[in-house]
């Protein structure tokens, strides 16, 4: 463990407030970091995302792999000058957007945009996966040395390592399999990247082990042990939400205290909380980004799961902002009327002006919960959001 | 005429430098004003259009009418409450798109989003014109009264008279016709508009005559001796620029000098610089705005007719600007090789990112113009723009 990289600046039981110290600048913590997949957080210009408070945003090493390529990316001197974000950056693995496709279950947002284009997993072995590529039907490999080759071409502040992300219908046989070829890929992670990493590159490891208790803490203890900077708890959480913080529960438990814990694909009110509370640092997810570009609005309503759908006809004639207490250009300057209508008719307007608004909770949210850790009364704050306070 | 609509502060040749002082503030002419079809300028807040110096947008009677209704905008407080934008506003008269779809050629954004929802034209008689909607398949009604209706609901500060709009290909007889027709389609917008008009909302008048000397002549007398505050140029003007830059004069040439004058759909930067230099004081075109969707930036370069395709493969590894000397977001931190990789790949942001752009231009360009004629050397400016000169 690296311990330059994180300083923990205040608890409230598991919670941790604390700062990443990364080459491209610091992230205070807890943070959830927005979705850049393809070099951008869809519909917002870099300094946008910085002007609503963002510290960080991961990028996705899989698409950039595919389209524009990282070599390109290396060469327009990497990510960071590429997209013209001067913070750190994540970049995910790969692993999960590959074994998706495998799994039969090619991430949404692909399907959506690619028609019948889409990739097909053609092989999976110790050495890797070998698919066929959404972009030009090529047939490609990645591996745990290709994906850290790439993340080095990119030059992420975080790379992380190769993983097989096991699907939710995976049995116990299968899962333990996989996480112990995971943890070999591990392995081969960390050796490329001791030798070829960029410099101020930190590796994260990855605890897989599905829904089984003793795989999940096996798998913990098995990454915290490897030379990594820090870890991501990934793979498929449960069904439902009481098992999902079980698992992450599990998956923390073994980690050392000092090390910085992100935890994939986790971006509702409620489950941030959770995995603050279990001892979660940073956070990913594509709802916020996603939800605003399909009509839906992060509101202050727990009876909804914080959820507004904008697209329904109930709005067509609302004067009321998302949230009148909000200070995004959304809320102060729009109705969910006028708002509506755009998200019904497929604006560009809306899918941008809802972005804005989920970004300016989730990041309002996460400094709500940053000042209670600090203060000592996360428990206070996060009774009251789940109750329905608003985090402006 | 109504003599204080418009003030003409500057003169050189037939061009003038002016102010248009309607219900919703003042624009400084000549001026371009953006399209705000769907009530907003794709991909942009209000403000943001605000920001980018415009002082007028256009509203599209047709759209608004099918979609959500000019009853429901009226309801929200009218268009500009609705849009959240506090300046001036022009609504054209819907007779554009209504006559497109039955000419044939239904304007090009609403076929690439509807599919086989197209609205297509029932009849076209004295009346008025008979269509099925794109947005549900029912038949619908408009005609000079229904069109000063929607407007009025919308409350723009501009509306203009319902019109036919020639196509290129009619011949002189229905060119004459039809001209005919849409006179007597003025005069009842002008009775109309006298009667039920709101307060504070000019009609302006539509020349027709498509490329026809006399029949242009004509139908500029005849609008400009009808109750009007201000003429519009409309119709097919022409194959050719030469053409076209002929049709405008015989257009502008009988009109009264006090009243200001639209001309419809025309937004090249050549064609600026001609309509300017023929007595143009405002110009609405897609240009700008449906060129930066699709990935083409506006650039100081004549020979490509200002145009930058940004998804070409030559611009993949190009590290330059747009342009070292714009102001926008997308020139300061971005580079074309980034854009092009997100306008391939057929992201928000880069239709965004460019749209900004292609405004930041064209703005700057008639800021240009505008002071040009102030400072009596429109010629010279003229010049430089058509020989390459930048307009920031």
């Amino acid at each position: 463990m690296t311990a330059a990289l994180f300083e923990i600046d205040a608890r409230a039981g598991k919670a941790r407030a604390g700062v990443l110290h990364l080459a491209h600048g610091t992230v205070r913590t807890p943070a959830f970091v927005p979705l850049a997949s393809t070099a951008t957080v869809k519909s917002l210009a870099a300094h946008e995302v910085e002007d609503l408070g963002y510290e960080m945003v991961l990028g996705n090493t899989f698409h950039l792999f595919l389209q524009p390529g990282h070599e390109l990316i290396a060469r327009m001197g990497g990510l960071h000058d590429y997209m013209g974000w001067g913070r750190p950056i994540i970049t995910d693995s790969g692993g999960f957007q590959v074994f998706s496709m495998g799994h039969g279950s090619v991430a949404e947002e692909i399907k959506r945009r690619r028609g019948d284009r889409e990739s097909r997993v053609l092989s999976i072995d110790e050495e890797g996966v070998r698919f066929r590529s959404y972009v030009d039907g090529a047939e490609r490999f990645m591996g745990p040395e290709t994906s850290m080759e790439i993340q080095a071409a990119l030059g992420s502040d975080i790379a992380l390592a190769f993983d097989e992300c096991t699907p939710f219908h995976s049995g116990r046989d299968y899962t333990a399999r996989s996480t112990e070829r995971t943890h070999r890929w591990l392995d081969r992670c960390v050796a490329w990247h001791r030798e070829h990493g960029p410099g101020g590159q930190f590796l994260f490891g990855i605890v897989q082990g599905g829904v089984f208790e003793d795989l999940r803490r096996a798998s913990a203890e098995r990454v915290a042990a490897a030379d990594v900077a820090g870890i991501a708890v990934g793979g498929s959480l449960g069904r439902e939400k009481a098992e999902m913080y079980e698992v992450v529960g599990w998956s923390v438990a073994p980690l050392p205290d000092t090390a910085p814990r992100h935890l994939l694909g986790i971006g509702d009110v409620d489950d941030l909380l959770a995995g603050v509370a279990s001892g979660i640092d940073t956070f990913d997810c594509a709802i916020p980004t996603r939800l605003g570009r399909h009509g839906t609005a992060l509101v202050a309503d727990p009876g909804s799961r914080w959820r507004l759908d904008l697209t329904k006809q109930a709005w067509a004639e609302s004067r009321e902002p998302i949230a009148a207490d909000c200070p995004c250009t959304a809320c102060r300057e729009h109705t969910r009327g006028y708002l509506h209508y755009l998200a019904r008719i497929g604006e560009l307007t809306a899918a941008r002006l809802i972005t804005v608004h989920n970004l300016t909770f989730i990041a309002a949210l996460m400094r709500g919960i940053r000042q209670a850790i600090v203060d000592a009364r996360l428990d206070e704050y996060s009774r009251g959001i789940l109750e329905g306070a608003s985090p402006y």
